[in-house]
């Protein structure tokens, strides 16, 4: 029975193996054009697309299956700018204050009253307990749908303090071209966030082309309510595991079960990351840093700074082979209403 | 910058759209063909036919862009026999005599004294806290990829002492099918399984052609510990994450983001998978049980079983309009010896 249509399938398959090699071919030469035009031709976008090449090319000594071709990308900092102030934060507090009305008892309770007063120390001062508690409760009675139309409304319009810009617009667009860069050449792309998985998802497959089952952020328990006789997930005011530092390989491990061969970050917390990508065994891997150097265009910052601390990774980033953005020399452009001006 | 090439590339896009256009008819043409040979032409193989083609075909009022067309299996007694005995708990009773020898402690304490003694009865009193001991304590030391190695190497040469068959020959034929018929209509297949992530990633690729990162099993807490400089994964001895009845639904949440448009299950324990997939708003959803009626090919067990208990999933399987299998009559064949010996 199963080979009845053997020989019909044969054919068919010999018409998909040539039409496949042509779409290959005709990739391949959409691609030998500049994949990376917001980068300056510097060391950065040299290894970059040695690397691409080099795993890639088969035949290659170093070439890898595309299933394995696993690439991980921090956000905040790495991906957009997490300075002057980030989204995920400013998100919370805009909730929890439309959902206030509905909680007359959070004008006494902590840490909501802090955060419905401007109480930006005492927020702070109630550490990750208090940021777990107002994640879980800017989510709470919501489906997964209905939050993600609650994120996808609120960044619409949503602008940083600071800058005056929507967060939208504070991408960074080198980065989003290496990731259909990676893309196009067989790679999977993964965000690894410290930021909650429930406000990443909704916009990160827009404004970087990553799905939301490719999403590792932190991670709230949860559990089941039945309602009308259907399940709803319900977020628990606790942490089940946070990415960051050692979590992200925690998350990777938990997540996808393979190691990446490539991962990008800004931070010291992201170093544990590098190294996971980086001790895959024999073969090439890829490990970057962005380091924030343009307090023109955006925001200078490393070893000093409370966020997006980079210290260690400057100072180790050689001996470990891990390649540093200079963001001031080897970005050509960074915003893309920098670049929709020019 | 960006747009230099943009007059070739689109010549070449022309190209793509005109070769995949091709690929489309002559793949819509192979499958025309029967994609389900090992099912019997009963109702429930007209009701998947009828759904795939429904939320498959462009301009249907039913029609699912492929990125939401998730479809979720439960994995013992779906995909593979769970009855008599099943593997991962072999595997495990297996990886501990294994590992004695290194662990003296063992021979008085439990519950790894009792597996030694093959005492299951103190095992079982043990409950979930003894089985989760002895899951974190299969992988001690290991790495993913060691670990992984580990697994395949077992399930290449173990048995189930009760049949005398290979675990991998007790695979169901009809599923695999359905698996790749899925797919060859652009699902996207989960596992969904109560068996721990580790244990099911290393095989379920080649089984069934699920790749690791689509695997969500039960989890248990893990720490990173650093050994010459580079980090290594640890399980611990403490639940994370169950996956079984709720947990399913908190484990697609957590690990997919996006809610499944089918769900593929066989006991009372996939009933809240089934709800969730089936509650996905507007369109056609499906949700399938099936139901082991075949004494004589495998095991004919339902509502008085300890294992894959199926009680209230069939009393309420027409309510919920799931398609329920009948081993004994809907399928053709269920394991591969019995196709090869045909």
């Amino acid at each position: 029975m199963k080979n009845l249509h053997a020989p019909y399938r044969s054919a068919v398959t010999g018409w998909l193996v040539r039409c496949l090699t042509v779409l290959l071919l005709l990739t391949n030469a959409a691609l030998a054009g500049d994949s990376l035009p917001s980068w300056n031709n510097t060391a950065p976008k040299q290894a970059i697309i040695r690397f691409v090449e080099l795993v890639s090319t088969p035949g290659s000594a170093d070439f890898v299956a595309p299933t394995e071709r696993i690439a991980t990308f921090d956000v905040d900092g790495t991906l957009w700018s997490e300075q002057p102030g980030y989204a995920e934060q400013a998100f919370i507090y805009d909730r929890i204050k439309a959902l206030a009305p509905q909680h007359p008892e959070w004008a006494q309770t902590q840490p909501f009253k802090a955060v419905l007063g401007g109480d930006e120390a005492t927020v702070q001062a109630g550490g990750a307990v208090a940021i777990t508690a107002l994640t879980a409760a800017s989510r709470a009675g919501d489906s997964m749908e209905e939050f993600a139309q609650i994120v996808t409304a609120w960044l619409s319009t949503a602008q940083n303090p600071k800058t005056g810009r929507l967060y939208t617009d504070m991408v960074f667009v080198p980065m989003q071209e290496l990731l259909v860069f990676l893309r196009n050449n067989g790679f999977k792309t993964y965000i690894v966030s410290g930021s909650g998985q429930e406000f990443i998802r909704p916009w990160a497959e827009k404004l970087f082309g990553i799905p939301p089952e490719q999403i590792i952020g932190s991670v709230l328990n949860s559990t089941v309510e039945w309602r009308n006789g259907q399940p709803l997930v319900v977020l628990l005011p606790t942490s089940n595991l946070v990415i960051e530092g050692d979590g992200k390989v925690v998350g990777i491990d938990r997540f996808i079960g393979r190691r990446p061969i490539a991962a990008f970050g800004n931070s010291d917390s992201d170093m544990p990351m590098l190294h996971y990508a980086m001790a895959g065994g024999a073969g090439k891997r890829f490990g970057m840093l962005v380091h924030h150097t343009d307090a023109e265009r955006e925001v200078a910052y490393d070893k000093d700074s409370p966020v997006g601390r980079l210290d260690k990774g400057l100072l180790q980033a050689a001996s470990n082979d891990w390649t540093v953005v200079d963001m001031k020399s080897d970005w050509k452009v960074i915003f893309p209403t920098e670049k929709n001006s020019k």
